[in-house]
């Protein structure tokens, strides 16, 4: 019996993840996620109301047209969580194949409502939830389990395929973070058993492989310190107080709740994907709002609040989205003047996000800034850790699971040749068994059986 | 008698330069130049139709209401060069002074242009030609000579005061450039007479002084040589050429059609701005086009060219604006399909300009890139040389003037400092005869008499 | 009664540090530190045994030669915190002046310290502890107190003076840490007071204002958490493991052993500086040591120990000299297997040290790097935060502050400029406020008497 | 018939360069270079008399004990040009094959130098000239040819194979350069026709492609015409003049020498590699040296030389080595002081060389930069361009050839992995048709025969 790995998407970019793996005749597919950085090229892309084909050939979503040429039955459409780059592209892709969507509770969640609020297609694909922890059949031959794992939205997971020819684990994305409020360290136990029991293939993440050097990504609990240590005297201050975090980073908006909290200022939570995102984990118990928080993503919600916060605003703390200055998020258009919410001198600003390394977001992020310190504001930009793990995390990864074949993905050439260099240095050969694949390429293990 | 330099403009920035030279109660301002970078903080910024003070509180254009407390008559307004920097600001600012605008026919040609531009203020001065070389007397005490220098624009000059007190040297911008085809070097001879007879004060421009190390800017000649080089097979071939320049770099725009006259192709100047320069540099006879060369500026005349173009591309060479991927301007819109030339794949683009350094600009100019490479165009970025002194050209000009007194001018506080640097090790020492000005600042120097 | 503040050393560089202050008839110097840089381009420079005006010639030691021409009294020389930049040339500057050494108690025994391995100068200055919070009067005029700040090292204090003429400040070095385990918070509060009774002049280092941009300096807190992170699993392995870092940075080394403490391993402290800044710290109860630490200094006593841990590597840590892989220091002659310790594959180096900026270190630490991964070793690099004040913590300091006048200092002149940009930000400005002084330079401040 | 090619050295560094190609039975190898940067690593490493395997294990030279395992005939032993990084190791490595070696006249010349400096093994292979243009049948199947190229030294070549399944181009190193003095430009045409008969594989350097974006590599007419400009003021003043370059760039060395010529200097080629290729070069009628120039090798005579320059400095001008400074190079040992001439303030110094990207030699250069400028002297570092193609030279290197498969060599995995994206650009996909091989892996492409 044969397994392949199939490179659909995310092995030339960071971002429109997509993989396939066959064994056998049955066909497992891992993420269907969306590359928003190809979006700025074409102006006139409306990714609702687009085909996919014209998406595929904008480079938005994966090209998973060469699917057809696999002869094999999709058994399984598995998330591993719900960042846009993973499960974006499920409304445009999912509908053409006849298998479930696979998740934890809140990555389901989230894609559902990608689902919802497609214009074009209409996907109708079965969801079914395992957890971390959990096992289900999804064939005679394939098992898929949820290994339990950290990164920057709740509920990632690692899934791993159980084959007569060996495991296959899937480890798009992680960290290892071992501080978090709301998840346990990730299950380095289980990891080590599937690495004694024998990993045929990991595939692997590699955003972070060429800017860190020798260190472990730092845990959310640096964050949190970084984050207590600037707003503490903000919250006693008579000064707006506003911060900007990723929307899904439901850890990070628990963490600045629970700092606000300590105050007499309310907490409003603003903007259309801070809604989204929080609104979901807020119903499946993920997110503990305080009693003094509230959530508004509509326009007029928005506005009202704002105005509110206009009025007082020594009694809110405003958590906004639009942390990379894209032009029609709120905290740009705050900056801009375009909201009943005016930036006064002395005014403070969390920006609780990195810039994406991108040319547009660094220019939009410049403009936004250079606009709020332009009205007096003061701004603090070091209040964050990355989702990802950092090169000796990669290695720490190497030596639990012993895999013995290695797919780097999710990155550019560049990331994936950088992690093949450190694997080197763990004694594997490029070419031999750690294989660097071009989107559409795919690589067979011959099984021994 | 006393000298005093007042930094009105430019001492914070690279942009908006003006200064003013008070030597007993006769005052000299020296250039009055725009910030082009502050226009995209303010979404709504139409300079022809704003008035002053807005301009002077956005940050566009120098504050120059601290003139009103200098106690003197302003004798002179001396345009260094033509570059919007330098003279952007001259239809807002110049007939709050009776006092004429003295230039080289080139400067004082563009400064006329900018003028006509002006829907706010009426401005009368009377405009003075003064030749490289000339002198004029300016009042009793003070004579201005212009002395001839190189630059990236034709006809830019280094006023110079004679005074009573000595010499004042004002020398934004220049490089040292001995290969120049429209001009002759620097009038080096000159600059060591001046030195002989005794520089007072050099007011200096500083842009390069961060980026270049030990190092002279290297001439426009080594641009030539890549754009030969680089266009020779274009030129024989059935693909389409374009090429993108600063509309004001008179030399380098000749350079390029020097080397399309060899061929079969007509060129094509396109855009506004490149009508404006050109059109003048023409007239003036500073550039020679050859017989198979236009300029197009309106937006009808450049569709119709376009359109002739897009027919049979390889009878034409486009030359055109929008090196920093301005939204607005030609090349940038050919990248985007909105004009009626469609970049094909082969086609060749030239682009004979930096980014210059803005967040704005690499965002801008990385779309307008992928755009055209997203079309198959293949892209040449290398044939540029700068226009500004490096490190060692401003060792070399310091030694052949020996000034008593350096004000670095014409850069943020970093390059200004980093000239410091460079002063100190040929001698000087800040505080003592190199003296950092921020804007409205002023230097006196009490003359011996 | 006017006040003087003269720049005698660390005005141009990170290193030998030197400031004086004249009020009125008096004078009361800070600091005497050397340049360490300055060594490597004479390679025969033996600094116990030369003279101070050829270590003043060479750029090592202040030019402390203007002193000469000032005219007054000096009534102290106090000392900022321990570090060699600081006290470096106590033993040969002080023996010039007749006044008292001053400094809290680890810092006079350091000082001590330094004065007992001069060979060239004898020092008999009397030595005076002053604790934080206490005050000390000097001459009629000024008293002197130190307020509790936090740095690098213990016992780092801001040595303030009071006098008719308003309090001066001197702040080189500090940062901002909350969460230090051997020393409290600095004393915002007395600081603040400081503030509303009416700062002259601050005096203020400026190491990280070029590399920090809005943001505050991580706690130690920070690299407590990496640093149980990463050795959690080694400590329990059965590889050797090296942890190196600065032998003045207690705090950090307390950290180290009482993760260390938590398992089997002996813990050795190894390095003739290992050694002088370890034992004195032990001895005035700054550090504990847990009984299974030793520290070894002589070479001999450190070979010995070396040999042990070679026979044995499971049952010990190892924390050495040689964090910039200076060639005589411990790590890199153990990485050179110059040593009875050979470093084996999966040993573990922990260097919680950055790369002091500076093509030597660079080089040297490149070159133990990869001598150690040549023998198979693993090595973590991350685990470190600053010592000094960020972007946001210098803000901070003015507004607590509200000096009348600013110093910039401890820096090179582009780190002088950086700290005066985010100074104008705070409303101050260039040469009428913040001054900028070169090394040999004064600032007179008339007092209102 | 098979074809295979054997990544011998040089793929996973820049360096060391040694590949194999078999056509059937027969192998042909191309270069046998070390790798300088290894040898600091162990400070005991004396390359002459040390075994193979030792410096193989050091990673100095190529590890060709995987030749035994291929099953085929040596025919030739093939050098392009004679840098040290393709020619270093022919006296480790060459007396184990039965085998001539071939290269132009000063390749040989070279090699043949570097085979009498042996210790350790004796090598008597024959030596076969062949000049670039001809062609030399190596088996019934094999004929090699060599087609011209330029590079930073003389007689560069590309060895091409032609064999029954189509033409193999070994291209380890080149650039495209039209305007050289000493060499006609590259071979266009002769390239262009082996495009057209079918070139089976590429091999082929990619040293700048992570460092040039959309450029062709500047032409040695652009360092002539710095080196014209910086030195036509300094060889009519007082002062001291050095210069140093690279030994083997005679191209360079040529130019320093016609522009010294016009002067009344005398020019001293000092130092012992200076001499090295000087010598062999001039006897070879590469190097024309003016009347007025003298080499000197050994320590005594460029001792006497540096003694008659210290006294007349205005008379000569001094060329030498220590480009990188290297403690043991003359210029270094100039810096240092110890030699016989000592720099005196207002000295020039030109060094037409980059520093190869490498923390120990950054240091170097720094510390004798620094020495220099201690001295007085004043420094210039941009007279230098690349020997090595840029990007679009390499794309313009494709279209000519047309290979059907491109083998990425000469670089470390991330120059490798920067070339193969261009190749993409350019149609070209890997783990198709471009390979990207690890030290030690082979490529085998079956002919249709």
């Amino acid at each position: 019996m044969s397994v392949e790995v199939i490179a659909v998407g995310g092995y030339e970019e960071v971002g429109k993840n997509m993989s396939a793996v066959k064994v056998g005749d049955d066909v497992v597919i891992f993420d269907m996620g969306i590359n928003l950085d190809r979006i700025h090229i074409h102006e006139d892309t409306d990714i609702a109301r687009m085909h996919s084909l014209d998406l595929i050939e904008r480079g938005v979503i994966p090209n998973d047209t060469l699917m057809k040429d696999v002869d094999g039955k999709v058994r399984a459409i598995v998330f591993s969580h719900g960042h846009l780059d993973h499960i974006g592209a499920v409304a445009k892709l999912a509908h053409r194949y006849d298998a479930p969507l696979i998740g934890t509770p809140y990555t389901l969640a989230l894609a559902e409502n990608s689902i919802k609020q497609e214009r074009k297609f209409e996907v109708s694909n079965p969801l079914q939830v395992l957890n971390a922890g959990e096992k289900m059949q999804l064939s005679p031959d394939i098992t898929l389990e949820f290994v339990h794992t950290t990164h920057s939205i709740p509920q990632a997971v690692h899934p791993v395929l159980h084959t007569p020819e060996g495991i296959i684990v899937y480890a798009n994305d992680f960290k290892f973070d071992n501080h978090m409020m709301l998840s346990p360290p990730p299950d380095y136990d289980r990891l080590r058993q599937l690495g004694r029991k024998g990993v045929l293939a990991l595939i692997v993440e590699t955003t972070r492989m060429t800017e860190t050097k020798q260190e472990k990504t730092y845990s959310e609990k640096v964050a949190r310190i970084v984050l207590e240590d600037i707003m503490k005297d903000m919250l006693t201050s008579k000064e707006g107080l506003l911060v900007t975090t990723f929307s899904s980073h439901i850890e990070r908006i628990q963490a600045i709740c629970n700092i606000a909290q300590k105050s007499n200022r309310k907490i409003l939570l603003l903007g259309r994907s801070m809604e989204r995102f929080g609104s979901i984990a807020e119903r499946m118990g993920l997110l503990e709002l305080p009693k003094s928080a509230s959530i508004f993503g509509s326009p007029k919600s928005v506005n009202r609040a704002l105005a509110r916060a206009e009025e007082k605003r020594s009694d809110y703390i405003l958590v906004t989205t639009g942390h990379q200055g894209e032009p029609d998020a709120l905290l740009p258009r705050i900056a801009s003047g375009k909201t009943h919410f005016n930036v006064h001198p002395g005014d403070n600003v969390v920006i609780s996000a990195p810039i994406i390394p991108n040319p547009t977001n660094a220019a939009n992020r410049n403009l936004m800034e250079r606009r709020l310190k332009g009205n007096g504001a003061r701004i603090y930009t070091n209040a964050h850790v990355s989702g990802h793990a950092g090169r000796e995390d990669h290695r720490d990864f190497i030596r639990m699971l012993q895999p013995e074949h290695i797919i780097p993905s999710h990155g550019d050439l560049e990331m994936l040749a950088a992690y093949t260099e450190m694997a080197e240095e763990e004694g594997y050969k490029m070419g031999n068994d750690i294989h660097v694949l071009r989107n559409g390429q795919a690589q067979v293990f011959n099984g021994g059986i």
